[in-house]
């Protein structure tokens, strides 16, 4: 037994409370969040959530984040329209991360691709745009966001 | 253009130190690391590297990362021999998370489970262990580690 782990940390009969308990905030209050397509597997980004974004994650069936830069929650589409619905979450052996599998409505990346993980890095430093263009972001966001 | 973009920030032949320069190293000089099976595309486990570990990790062609608690570079697989090979490596959009497919051998979670994501969290909060244990920690591991 070790608190370090999070099955330890969880009450036999959590509840949301519970569980929202049980997760390692960070000295920021964040944990980290990594999306995936649940249909192909891929992986589409990587943010934050606070406890708040977590809760409503899990109420609402739609993800939400933390934005460290602007410093609030936010619904993820909630300027371009792509939100992404919640399949399943899960969390990882120490309880700072979460794994969301969702349905993706067009991209998750600002820049317009599929996924953000878009750029490839070879061994030599070489880069090279892996990433699968799916919409336009100049007409998509009145600004970055 | 906008420096918050990682292909903005990157020089047109970057080598090796062209493209680490370019990555976005937080306060703490680390950057997120996501570890994807690249056969299967479980996410394995998140987990944080310095520039010295992206580095490592591309010239051996194994996943090196930061312990935040110990402090150090660490090579994945050190104590337990689970080592994970890196086949490809990508950088998000914003340039401070990478995704790194990878062949793990045995399992990701000091836990013993294939992937650290081992647990399931209901709306209701109820959890569930959904992870598929590949190993006895305790006959892997002198200690956790």
């Amino acid at each position: 037994m070790s608190h370090d782990n999070f099955p330890d940390r969880v009450p036999p009969q959590p509840g949301l409370k519970g569980v929202l308990d049980a997760l390692k905030y960070g000295p920021d209050g964040l944990v980290t969040v990594v999306a995936q397509d649940a249909r192909t597997g891929e992986v589409l980004m990587l943010a934050h959530a606070n406890r708040e974004a977590v809760e409503k994650t899990l109420t609402s069936g739609l993800m939400h984040y933390y934005s460290r830069s602007r410093r609030k929650m936010w619904l993820k589409g909630e300027e371009s329209g792509h939100v992404q619905k919640l399949v399943s979450l899960a969390v990882d052996c120490d309880g700072d991360a979460l794994l969301a599998k969702v349905r993706q409505v067009k991209g998750a990346c600002h820049l317009g691709f599929r996924s953000c993980f878009a750029f490839r890095i070879a061994k030599d430093g070489k880069t090279k745009v892996v990433g699968r263009k799916v919409f336009d972001p100049g007409k998509t966001y009145g600004k970055k966001g």
